[in-house]
């Protein structure tokens, strides 16, 4: 018989485009969470956590910047006794099953809802450097008011967030837009509706990085790109093009002057005037709170999302600015960004609920604070027993309960005992900031050695055992004193 | 021209088995995650967040209950160009992840590494009352030790983390029982191989149900189950049948009588004497650091998990008496298991990698502490600022400011103000324990009426504004005294 081929081993990877969390990278993302969870619970918001896995119906094409029906999602179909099941899919935002939830469950919600949600959500697009296919978002929507006063309250709220998690004031800035004064525009132009509408409304979303004259072209004759290809324009007159990007460039001194253009831009149209009248009171709701323009400011320039809300939008950007991977400045950019959307529980119920709300990227929150060097990355590891005798497990374990009901995160060195550099390379590996060591010498004398591995960790590597305990960071104490010496070094090391 | 018909409106429904969270929910279980998260870290355990999607090479078959492959779990096959790309699947436990993630990193790891993780699986299993097809696992683990040293470590563990979260001692053990043990067992029995061992195992596994007479004829002739149907039996001599049973039914007054029995059963098998000899050194690592048999105990009829792991096997238990659905009084049961399991690296490296760990199964300890009442379930709600003037949401919303700085969780009411009644019924909905109303009269005299909801929350729902406003729970205070009034309130509720 011929020999059986063994099935060959499977790869262990991640599947493209996911990766894997360690240590205080999980634990600093599930702080920041917690803080931000506490900020959005203090403005009276109520978690809601609803299911990773929705049905592609409920879902819809909500996905803003996928064109595609079902493209850009997770999806799979069930197997019921015909095999042809419901088509299902992983969530890509947080805001769609949000929709679901609240048509679901209207008549046992308060009525306006205001709800927080985080966790991670997937998307199925192409991987790239840094860009993941599951990252964590972290919103917080009111269902149900058509108030501006709900629009403030985010605004404010997101400001405060960002504090909290770390960024202080003047290294954030949350920029003001809102959708109708831009329809109120394109009414102006002539061009608020057709195919005409949707290429300027494309076209005003590379604002950000074609600049006035980029847009002025593209809605013109058309423009040559940075890598020589010629664009098409819209085919604008000039005359029509300069309302838009009176529109865009209007930002004054202050709020006062930003709104004195945009009421210039919207001229007669009634939606314009709308939109205008309603940044007005956002403005208004938030100075009376003492959130001036160093915090939140109306900026017309925003346009991220512009095409996906129907009111006001929001957007975050971190001011300071950061060395990129090719050691270049720049500045850090979008965080967060949100809007009112209040046409989302319509497709589920047929009536128009209005909805505001915000969403904080918080994997790019994190990178920020690290790019700051505001979160240090490394969490310390535990303080090790190391074992010298391996039938005294015992007494290390001991010890090692003692520690942590002192409330102190310690170990016992569970690999092989034999090498002592091991377990000192261990340490090291674990970023443990002390271990502990009792031989039976030690044990003879009623002592251990305490030893302070933050300023031995440069020598610890090599050492023999001998060496290592010569160091000067290295104490011998009465067994009795373990816990108030462990505790003396740790506080040591924390003021250091 | 035909009118088009519409397309029907989505329905909004989850997916079957699957179901959305609220409030306290979230916040309870975030909770109870960070101090079981809080415990694992004092024991020197890192945290470790894996992508929710495998490859579904990768996370093979080790679905415990599950014998078909790739039943049990979501999966989908990605589009690359041909459109045959991987087929991908969400993570069915935390511990599949775990040997992909170690085989992967091991380089990079630490030896032995102590990690846990916490977080969502799926199953695609047939949903029921109460069953779901997300939960929320939290697992810790420990790769690359054989050291009994580490079962213990994770018992004692698993003991302090079920305390830490609200079950005192009594309400729980964690029973302890060796898969090596019955291995040798089954060799005494002359069935240690083949279908007949096979048989025998999934006879043994329902030991919990049918008790030591239905296990007795299961392994010998057959039985008539509950419904009257006959079950075949293996087949197995009265003779032959006692070692099970002896092995089964030797838990003793104590862990020292409870061994002994244990080793009159493996007799001279060399892999019983080991398991015996494991179980021996388990129940002194524990007594050395005072886990005795109240917390921790060595229990061989401890079956759940026998076929899944190669050594100790552990599970927690409730002890303590809820009332089921029927108004029936039943032992709570099972929340939390785990075990050793020496060749988890082994399919994707070839190489053995000896690791043991346990699993708490987060909602059902969840629903054990709110049968018990130790939770209650429902959040308070935040202080409602009424809207009694709509001009002077600013200033209402400067009052919320307030509230918040003080650390107190508050909001306006922004649904519509016109029926002032409706303002009540949804600080009524919200759970709000204290509601604020500032009308123009209040506004002239300097004051606010400062209400305590939950002493008026009966008849709240019914009265007219007059009405509610003359009811004892209701205080009239200066303006500046609104925090500490608010303070006063919310602490007399805290106290009652």
């Amino acid at each position: 018989m011929a020999k059986q081929k063994k099935a060959p081993r499977p790869k262990a990877e991640t599947p493209k485009g996911f990766r894997d969390y360690f240590g205080a990278e999980v634990t600093g993302r599930a702080e920041m969470l917690r803080t931000i969870a506490g900020v959005y619970h203090r403005y009276g918001f109520d978690a809601l956590e609803s299911s990773a896995v929705e049905t592609v119906e409920a879902l819809g094409k909500f996905l803003p910047d996928v064109d595609r029906p079902n493209e850009g999602v997770f999806a799979w179909q069930e197997a019921d006794e015909d095999g042809r099941g419901d088509w299902l899919a992983l969530r890509y935002d947080l805001t769609a099953p949000l929709a679901r939830v609240y048509a679901q469950h209207r008549n046992d919600l308060p009525t306006p809802y205001r709800r927080f949600a985080m966790g991670p959500v997937w998307r199925n697009e192409k991987p790239g450097p840094g860009r993941f296919r599951q990252f964590y978002q972290c919103d917080a929507d009111t269902v149900g008011t058509a108030s501006m006063a709900a629009d403030a309250e985010v605004c404010a709220m997101l400001s405060d967030a960002l504090e909290a998690v770390g960024i202080p004031r003047g290294d954030y800035v949350v920029r003001v837009n809102n959708r109708k004064v831009l329809n109120g525009v394109l009414e102006v132009m002539g061009v608020d509706q057709g195919e005409t509408r949707e290429a300027v409304l494309r076209t005003i979303d590379k604002f950000d990085k074609v600049g006035e004259h980029g847009v002025r072209e593209l809605l013109g004759k058309g423009r040559l790109d940075a890598s020589g290809a010629y664009i098409d324009g819209v085919g604008l007159s000039a005359e029509q093009v300069e309302p838009v990007i009176r529109f865009l460039t209007s930002k004054g001194a202050d709020n006062i002057a930003t709104l004195a253009n945009l009421h210039a831009a919207v001229g007669d149209s009634a939606v314009g005037v709308e939109g205008v009248a309603e940044l007005d009171q956002i403005a208004g709701y938030l100075g009376a709170q003492g959130y001036g323009p160093d915090r939140i400011v109306i900026d017309p320039s925003v346009v991220r999302g512009l095409g996906y809300y129907t009111g006001p939008v929001f957007e975050a950007e971190l001011t300071f600015e950061i060395t990129d991977e090719k050691g270049r400045p720049r500045q850090f950019g979008s965080v967060a960004g949100g809007g009112r959307y209040d046409d989302l529980v319509k497709r589920f119920t047929g009536q128009a609920v209005p909805a505001t709300g915000i969403s904080i990227g918080v994997d790019r929150l994190l990178a920020a604070l690290h790019a700051k060097g505001r979160l240090d990355g490394v969490a310390q590891g535990p303080v090790v027993v190391t074992v010298m005798d391996r039938d005294r497990i015992a007494d290390y374990q001991a010890m090692v309960a003692e520690l942590r009901t002192a409330g102190i995160r310690a170990e016992v060195y569970l690999g092989n005992p034999k090498n002592f550099g091991n377990q000192l390379k261990y340490a090291d590996k674990r970023n443990s900031p002390v271990a502990v060591i009792e031989g039976a010498d030690e044990k003879e004398r009623g002592v251990v050695q305490i030893k302070d591995l933050i300023l031995g960790a440069k020598i610890a590597e090599n050492a023999t055992l001998e060496e290592w305990k010569e160091r000067p960071s290295q104490f011998e104490v009465p067994r009795s004193d373990l816990i108030a010496k462990v505790r003396e070094i740790l506080e040591g090391q924390a003021d250091a």
